[in-house]
């Protein structure tokens, strides 16, 4: 297997499928308790905030990156993005994930919006 | 807008061309500066951690968690997921998203396996 | 014990002594092994993130924040401070605790400066 | 400078200063804004989660673990400390750093204590 997203119209049972085929050849389960994988989150979020730390405020889209640069980012969101989905094992079937109007995401942004008005960049 | 994910079939095409809907109507996009949105990514593995963090190791598939804890656990994976799909604006259109063989996530568990090879539980 | 740190000629040595017997009082060693307090510090640095995360960027000592607001921040910063403190039982004896010639907050800090001259605020 | 702790006696008020001393040196003072250091803590802790990421539960005082690895995690720690000190620039001088009883450290483990009991480690 060489690459599971060829296009990003992959669905999300199939990536889940593939990772899930993916560890078990390599017998990798074993490590994939839920704390583990938690605490490999937050890893990857760090190397994820490396990647931010130093530049200050930095523009949409990224447009004075290095090419590079670029390719580490979407490395790391890679890995940011794969590890929820091998963590949702055992969570609720009942919830849809990525619902949005439940999402604390968005009633974060909601409270964000007004309490910041006049704050923000 | 009820739900974006009846089905895990949705597509990660569809929820980022959703998402982007949802955060446009709402005027929401001012807020999603990528620093902002990867502080709010750590915000949310915070909220995650805070599920785990005092319950020693966790069983897969969380057979003794209460409905209601799995239901939590979902939404918190759904933020969690939901924020990097926003990030990967102007990362590399040429990295392919989830190329697992080449994710950092796969490469540090090999040789999480080959160290600790008599230490995981 | 109403405070540990009337002033902040407090040591560390002293501050992890109170810390100890605080916890010791209430019964709660039994909640900090060394996965549960990291989980711990990984929430608390993401209530500290909630704080910046829609802010763009901040300017320093936060002329323009409320009183309110600074407040929360010092709260969340002694949490964050605090962990550490009772998480390094354990680590090696030999290390001197902030040593900045080897800190890699300093090495970092060094590459950071290198890589980024122009790109930082 | 070699080394700013000898002994833990050393009090905070003396670590900022020497912090302060050793950053303005090099001038690094230019990298660090309030939101640039909250990532930087971002990544530290990352690099903390990554030495006890694949480990399943360890044991308390780490009994077990190599003298190099203690040494890792004492360099970290070291790291993940020593960020606060340099945040709280701004923060209230009406809050007492450290102050046990208000802290949500404290109250969030009382309310671990009472939602986990039978479920704790």
């Amino acid at each position: 297997m060489s690459s599971v997203m060829e296009k990003e119209g992959v669905s999300l049972e199939e990536l889940k499928k593939r990772m899930a085929e993916f560890a078990k050849e390599r017998d990798w389960d074993q490590f994939h308790s839920p704390r583990n994988l938690l605490l490999a989150l937050v890893g990857e979020v760090g190397e994820l905030s490396e990647i931010f730390q130093w530049k200050g405020e930095v523009e949409r889209g990224l447009p004075d990156w290095e090419e590079e640069e670029k390719q580490h980012l979407g490395e790391e969101l890679s890995d940011v993005f794969a590890i929820p989905l091998k963590l949702c094992k055992g969570s609720s079937k009942k919830h849809t994930l990525l619902d949005l109007d439940k999402s604390n995401v968005n009633s974060d942004i909601a409270a964000g919006a007004a309490m910041d008005q006049g704050h923000q960049q």
